[in-house]
């Protein structure tokens, strides 16, 4: 039995690695750790979790070192710096789902997190990735730092065509649709229910920090493979869930066909990431209803005859696929449990 | 592993049992019905689940004796009542989850089900109630009749007070609050998204047949307990999840104290009855959201000194606890496993 | 031209009031007050209005009455109450949308409004009441208070029964359900989308003080008309727009028929109530989504044979006829309009 | 007063004609038209629209010449393209809402089209385009078709860059968001509330046929601006209302400072199209919540250094400025009105 903690246990991250966590076969919480609502149970905080977990949220000390196996960091950025510093080499695994560690590159690291500042030796230790694409770095890995959630969606999409197919891509333009669960629970304004229900919020339209990091990773060990990749990203109306839309042009020619059949290969014997055709079920995919709750990407990709170009559809919970559910699944690798134990629920569908 | 076969495969309670039974540690999925589809992949229908099933949906015949320990119908009652006739005998158990056999006095069955007929040797064979409140008869049941959505929750959400704490309930003002999933998937204007959506739409503001079959259940062996007991019924804006407040007013003395004891002591070793206080969480409760995905009903109960009247609150997943999670619990029952058996993923939540 | 100021204009009920008045042929926008946002134009906190007003938010002083003709107050009940105390006797009339004023018996007030401190000499001046109650008595009033907004819904239902066919109300059970937007901008973690969307929220189980309101202004002149009316109030998941169930129960005899005529007849000649058939349009009336962004009351009565009792139901669009359109009809009457001057806008349907 | 008949009473975009024209001081409606409802008061198929308006849906035919001044054409592209013909130098002016007339190239009509046969002369004789774009040709035109509303919106975006400051754009990558409504009534699965609610849906991911329409138009005697304009389509979850992002790659050399100024100088005297700021309001902007109900497109232009592309974001009322709105500024114009009389409803914000 793995023993989990969780720090960060009163966000929406946190909510869904406790959910997962106990209903995980060989995974058990044994700490929650916040720097607020201390001493409260998880579910006064999290109003759908068992009442019965027999844990409360505590500080984070060197001590918890004795009562886990691994520490989740649900935490901001700044936070999970300061933390990461703390728990290194005290406990066996450390997965941050934050963005403190996730671009290695110490000035574009520093332009897209000015407030963050971390130690460059610990930073050089985390090993970053999406699962499907970094499985055996993580086998043993001290120290895992995982994709954002658009990013996550963004790298599944473009990794077979340049990973799998080679392709350089000259053009990428991502557009990003999430729905509001991907911003926390940050007492603002513009989140309150009035304003976002019935919104088509264009929140980031220029230069999102989740574009720096797909680009960072798809072009480790072959630089200049992408020409230029923006992104520009919208708060849509519902809760759970997102949609990235990437339109790629490239000079190199691949029709729909090699196109499917590259992702289908690509992807064969990755469980949680399914290539559906556009028009294959009742309701075109991918859409995030689809895959709501669960540990799955789906994946579609269309060549646009019009424009000659490549249109890369990806859809994620984000607070599974996307957060939880990814970090779950890279503790179980790190472990050398199958990755999809305890993350074999289907979604909740139509929800 | 108990083989079991899902009728009315193409519709929404068709779809969660289907997710539901490939989740379920001992039941496998063996035949897929329907009078529609034939031929189809469940994922084509529901495009949230597995890919993989290896099965289409198929006609209903004699024959699927052979392939199924169970047969679940989520089918139109008239079509139940048909099934039913075919099947009883030829399958070890049936499992209804239609209107077709709740309620056992025939006048009654036929002022609120005026189109369906059905055998009533057969009908008097059904055992017909929650598991909670029924469980020892679902033993061994050869035919099982399952309460609606909306009975599930008035009929948990009453018990405490007539079976529990032997109360008589003189008026009972029974407002009961809907997600869209609640009215299936038929092709009607008011359904389609832009009428829906923002909508409260007082569907069946005077005699609901729900209110009927809880009656019928509540009185059983102690006639006259409960005076009135009316229903409306409304749409609301979101589409998985149902609340019940029943409004409930009676000559016998009870305090708040009193009620909060009773509720816990009667649901004590149920953990699908959540009894919870109303602010006990950071959002009120009971709230659907709080349930959804999952098989649990979570019960409030409160007493309003100023109308001196008890108002007890039920929320759950309609598809769940008041549909395939439901049935499943059932079959867990009637073949002798833990009911809990293939259903302890818990809510998700925010969605 | 009456020169009209509105206080409390960066809150949805302020924002509302601009609109309507920038749209009203004979009111002209002079001031715009408020305690936060001192000095920003309305198009920056109400995204949706016009740029050009040429006012920005400015504190209160008594230098104001030289600027208007009428004040609205869509302040809290507090400020409400210190703000009528400045203005009364300066300002030829002051419309108060807050609850400040709404009870009248100071026990009563008390109880419900325990921390708003208001001078009852001053209380006592003011006109309270639905205007197609009491359109007489707003007439040349210097001090009008309205009522909220589900008083406002229930009210309009359950008048013609009370002071048009008048029938004794044994009890009375009301389930409200509302909107978002009906409990204003608070930076409240419940208030967020991702908790709100998809709620049903019991978020006033019991004890609601515009029950007190009904009560108390239904029975003036006439006591003891209602033997018991309690109230239970929900937040569902859409944003503009509420509706109120009354379940009465009565000894008078009644019929369909005559309830259906006695409702017609009471509101003869007022436009912006609407007395509707339940199935009269092809999607189930009375429904808030078809009265959004408009000043209408639709109501409609229903006996229900089974229950002996009567279902009254009632929308309306919360910011409009439940509070800033409510507020511009009381002023156009006082100020010798036609009450639905500046008011004819049809509602926006489907939004 | 301009008598003004609508066809296609039934639908959504009918619908909003009629509660435009209903308040419309120098426009009366004197005609509904449409194929099914024949005989059926327009409240109830409009549930929102006031009840007295003493017209009932009637089948269209040559007498309706003697009664109307203008018709409004809200039906399908095939239907269009047969009442144009029949109503064609009868009345004085057909407003066309649909597709059928707007692609004036006979190949690329064909392409886009297949099923709407039109005679060219006729089609040659039509006056196509946004009003703000073409209002000189607008006067007297007997003939008008209108834009669709992604094209309304993207034209609206993209004119200041091509028609204002001459750029070449070399490659347009456009996608559209949009809410239900866009989509009509139509009774198909993917749109019943269950699978549209929370949805992301891909509708359209390649080739839509409004960028074949914009291309078209913004390239008028000017062709080769334009190097790719291509366009992708997603159905999100709410009702009214869309947003098109069209990211824009130049060689020409422009700065946000220009842009800015380029487009408040383009739409100065154009009270619809309100040029923001992307955070000038308390949420981002344009929004088209921010819209809803009335006859604005807001629009936002930036400069993106990092891929140094220009953001066009425009955000617009579907049924609205997208459609009902939009035809009756059209025929305002035509019949020498102020083009927004009858239009100066503000937006209905939160809803």
């Amino acid at each position: 039995m793995i023993r989990a903690g969780v720090v960060g246990a009163s966000g929406l991250a946190g909510g869904d690695l406790i959910r997962l966590i106990t209903q995980h076969p060989d995974m058990e919480l044994t700490f929650l750790g916040g720097s607020s609502n201390i001493g409260r149970r998880p579910a006064e905080l999290h109003p759908n979790l068992r009442l019965d977990l027999g844990l409360t949220v505590q500080p984070v000390t060197e001590e918890i070192a004795d009562q886990v196996d691994v520490v989740f960091l649900a935490t901001p950025a700044p936070v999970s710096a300061e933390l990461a510093a703390l728990l290194a080499d005290r406990v066996p695994a450390v997965v941050d789902l934050s963005g403190a560690f996730r671009i290695r590159t110490p000035e574009l690291h520093d332009r897209w997190y000015p407030k963050v500042k971390r130690r460059t030796d610990l930073a050089d230790r985390f090993v970053y990735g999406v699962p499907e694409l970094v499985g055996d770095q993580l086998t043993d890995a001290a120290l895992i730092s995982l994709p954002g959630c658009y990013a996550t969606a963004i790298t599944l999409g473009l990794a077979p065509l340049t990973l799998g197919l080679g392709l350089d891509l000259k053009t990428v333009v991502v557009d990003g649709k999430s729905g509001s669960s991907g911003g926390g629970l940050q007492l603002r304004t513009p989140d309150l229910h009035p304003f976002r229900s019935g919104a088509i919020a264009p929140y980031s339209p220029t230069g999102h920090r989740h574009a720096a990091e797909v680009g960072d990773f798809l072009e480790r060990g072959k630089p200049g493979t992408i020409g230029s990749l923006t992104m520009s990203a919208y708060g849509v109306s519902h809760v759970r869930g997102l949609l990235t839309s990437s339109y790629v042009f490239t000079d190199d020619a691949v029709d729909q066909r090699e196109l499917q059949r590259a992702y289908v290969r690509f992807y064969k014997g990755h469980r949680f990431v399914r290539v559906r055709r556009h028009a294959e079920t009742l309701i075109p995919v991918p859409d995030p209803q689809a895959v709501l709750g669960s540990n799955y990407c789906d994946v579609t990709v269309l060549h646009d005859e019009d424009g000659d170009r490549i249109v890369v559809l990806a859809a994620l919970d984000n607070l599974v696929k996307g957060a939880a559910g990814q970090a779950v699944q890279a503790a179980n690798i790190r472990f050398g449990l199958p990755e999809e134990t305890g993350l074999t629920m289907q979604p909740v569908m139509p929800a």
